[in-house]
């Protein structure tokens, strides 16, 4: 029997079952957490998605994602940052340490990338308090540079990490093999951050040839990365929080059964999400 | 009249054009330049494309682009060493100053992407005492991040020009608007390198969104990349060489005629490519 204790599936990766099929459908081949997105929580109610996840048992690695706060206007921004209060308060609610921030690129029109990032971190320092409060991190997860316009404008884990640091305890990193393995200051940054500062691991492949720069992510194996690697780095430095798949992938994984999707999920990761003292070395 | 000595259009722009129309294309409507393919010039035969490039009286910002070296077997890995010096004695034929680096990115069934980029360095370190014999550079090309595993490794501009500066005076740096505009490093790592280190500066833009990752790029003006800014921090510097506008664009410009593309390259590209002298501010 693999051990999952550590596994989570984000629930996009599934992303035709509803809350609580995904919530049956993971905890039925013993995975052990879920990563949750809003939309889908929305949709069962927050109380009932948060009653789902209890009773079955999961743990939740985090909740994605923050609402976007690429918005000039003053008023539109203000509405992003309730929005993403109350993202804050579902995350609490369901027990996620942390709420993924995506927080959007460039505004509309807008071709100052240094200026949207600069709207990003004072967003960030203005839901601080309110993070705090709840008790739910902010986690930052470096995109990739091919998502700077119109997903994030954070594409660099260096980056992120410094400011994880001027944002102090609230705040850490949401690492994704997807979208950081091309960066050269990847693996030192694991190393850099530390087992405190990775709030959860999201482990997804890139393929080659990759058909479309959305929706066309890689099974564990099927592409390039060397999650072997990664996690030999990860328990080197004492790294025991969560491994999270998270598949976006409507050629592929998207058009299959969420069942026949979660098995592979676990034949696919055992290999790399076992806890880390049952790791040969 | 647009000023539009310092304008090249790189050939891949009007993919259907042979080397032949390309020249006569672009220096009839005005163009200065011609950034030329590999591929074509062998089409048209290096001495007879030589001739057509000078009678034509085009300038030649670049040859694109090296054979990739991303080959593991020691006896592939020497053929395209000789194949690299092959295209460095037909960038000198040409009058281009500088072979463009596009090294390749991992090799058939490898995963460790720091190896790959160090068999690049290894082979840069092989080509350049024929670069300094036919006094042609190697003009390295920062690559985005998606082309990272299959196209080149060389994907940080900051990177690139560390690179630059170890190998030495032979070695300089291909800017790309398209490829680094995401990146922070990009604009201070053009400051950093100065005039004297930018080979050719590449003009395309990002659109969002993006619909294939190969070959859905921009024309200059429908994206969101900051060419003004560029222009205004490449005049500062006193950078006073090529500015080349290079498009590869399945959907869009492809699918034009040629002359309406390079006079659409023409119109979109005028204001910033003028003389440093003639721009007001």
């Amino acid at each position: 029997m693999p051990d999952l204790r550590r596994f989570a599936i984000n629930q996009i990766t599934t992303r035709d079952w509803t809350l609580e099929q995904a919530v049956n459908g993971y905890a039925r081949q013993g995975v052990a957490g879920i990563g949750v997105w809003m939309e889908y929580l929305d949709a069962a109610g927050i109380g009932q998605g948060a009653r789902l996840i209890r009773d079955a048992g999961l743990f939740v690695p985090c909740l994605c994602t923050s609402a976007w706060v690429n918005i000039a206007d003053k008023g539109g921004f203000a509405a992003a940052l309730a929005e993403n209060r109350r993202r804050l308060d579902a995350a609490a609610e369901i027990g996620a340490p942390c709420l993924v921030i995506v927080p959007g690129g460039l505004a509309t029109g807008e071709k100052d990338l240094a200026a949207a990032r600069s709207r990003v971190i004072g967003a960030l320092e203005e839901l601080l308090p309110h993070a705090r409060q709840v008790g739910v991190k902010l986690g930052l997860e470096p995109l990739h540079p091919m998502y700077a316009a119109d997903r994030s404008c954070l594409n660099n884990f260096a980056h992120c990490l410094d400011l994880c640091r001027s944002l102090g305890d609230s705040a850490g990193i949401v690492a994704d093999t997807y979208h950081c393995w091309w960066d050269a200051g990847f693996m030192p940054g694991l190393r850099e951050a530390g087992p405190e500062n990775i709030l959860t691991f999201h482990l997804c492949d890139w393929l080659v040839p990759t058909r479309d720069l959305y929706h066309d992510r890689g099974m564990i194996g099927d592409g390039v990365v060397d999650f072997a690697a990664y996690k030999a780095l990860l328990d080197e430095i004492g790294y025991d929080g969560p491994f999270e798949i998270e598949l976006f992938s409507k050629f592929d994984w998207w058009l299959r059964d969420g069942d026949e999707t979660v098995a592979a999920s676990v034949e696919r990761c055992a290999p790399f999400v076992a806890e880390r003292r049952k790791v040969p070395c």
